[in-house]
């Protein structure tokens, strides 16, 4: 008789929420999420700021090290088959999501990790590394600063991510988009469902299925009815459909 | 004798002021930049909203008709060719840049409409048809929500235009990039020149050059230096320097 494997992948909105440590907020999922798993690969790519792989790499160690792990650069690999062979959880830290996409499709990664995933590895992702967790990276905020040679993503959930997701703000003159208005654009165009996760939300796939974390609830988008509302506790099996 | 020919381009960050009506706020400069055109070519492929065509194209025509000008909307013509040979002067819209710029680079308008410009049709950008007006579009604000076949763009002027450009909010909580970090990784990865058009703001190149127009500086960005601030009526002619 086979065990079933159930995926597992940490959804986060953000690394860092407002006066609080590097992860911290987040920390008693972290290390549930990551309990099987003694070494961490942390995937550099998206270097926010420019910062090169390797101090990026320190920031994501000096974390992992407080929780007993020991933490390697995927840049430090040959290639991403060593080190997802390495890796007993894998952590994508956040940055520019045009930077992390382009270089997850040209070194192999975009597709070699949902099959680590898929076969049990659990995946953490902040930010960029949670809109890549999605159907396209359609949906993230950044700016396009690099071309990357296509917008699919890894699909290990069947929706798309709007990290860092803020509510309009009534008293403001700027003539921009609100991020509501950025994705009632997105669905003039395209039928992937969104979550737009607000700082301190996170999305927890295990065993038992898919669930909101943080204090905020979350905000959901069909492409069809008007956005609404989802607060932590409430059944979000419905989002895991694959075959809608 | 042949008489010099000089590109007219009038790069508007934004097409509403908070509190105006459309385009009234650059009334004056709009009168003067298409004195001699009464046949407006508008370009709606960036569709704000996700509105159709014919729809953004009844608004622009709304406007121009007050100004005694024929409008037509560049979705109504055969292709690229025969829009511009119909046009007296060309306008593009904004909205999404990923939509606008897809649609631009698959119809031919990418490299028809500089050419167009270079031999002195009176060309119009507000937002995304401002950002359309730099090198690449890798400075856009909008959310990549199509995949266009490249990020380059008209290369009208020899640098990148950030339009809507925000001063940082000090009051913040908000996690998310502020504009100016985000052009900092820009030049991260990139060595083009960028300005940030606050709201209200134009860049207008004509006879005698380019210059500012409204009342608040511009942000400019050489990727070396720390940014700086350029007011209306400083000199700015540098800035069209090609060989750099």
């Amino acid at each position: 008789m086979t065990k079933a494997i159930f995926p597992r992948v940490l959804i986060a909105s953000t690394s860092t929420v407002h006066g609080r440590p590097y992860l911290e907020y987040a920390s008693d999922i972290i290390i549930e999420h990551f309990a099987s798993a003694s070494k961490i690969l942390f995937v550099p790519f998206a270097r926010p700021g420019g910062i090169s792989h390797d101090e990026y790499t320190s920031i994501a160690a000096d974390y992992f090290i407080g929780l007993g792990k020991e933490v390697r650069g995927a840049h430090t690999f040959e290639n991403c088959q060593d080190a997802i062979s390495w890796a007993e959880g894998i952590f994508v830290g956040g940055g520019n999501t045009f930077v992390l996409v382009k270089e997850l499709h040209e070194g192999g990664w975009m597709t070699a990790i949902p099959k680590a995933v898929d076969a049990g590895l659990p995946y953490m992702g902040t930010s960029a590394g949670s809109n890549v967790t999605g159907m396209t990276m359609c949906t993230t905020n950044d700016m396009p600063i690099v071309y990357p040679p296509s917008f699919k993503t890894m699909g290990l959930v069947p929706f798309n991510i709007n990290p860092h997701y803020l509510d309009p703000d009534p008293s403001s003159k700027h003539m921009g988009e609100t991020r509501e208005t950025r994705i009632k654009e997105f669905h003039a165009f395209n039928t992937t469902r969104v979550v737009g996760l607000r700082e301190g939300s996170c999305l927890w796939l295990k065993e038992g299925g898919l669930r909101l974390t943080g204090e905020l609830p979350m905000r959901f988008f069909d492409g069809q009815s008007a956005p609404r509302e989802i607060a932590p506790g409430e059944d979000i099996h419905f989002l895991m459909d694959w075959a809608r």
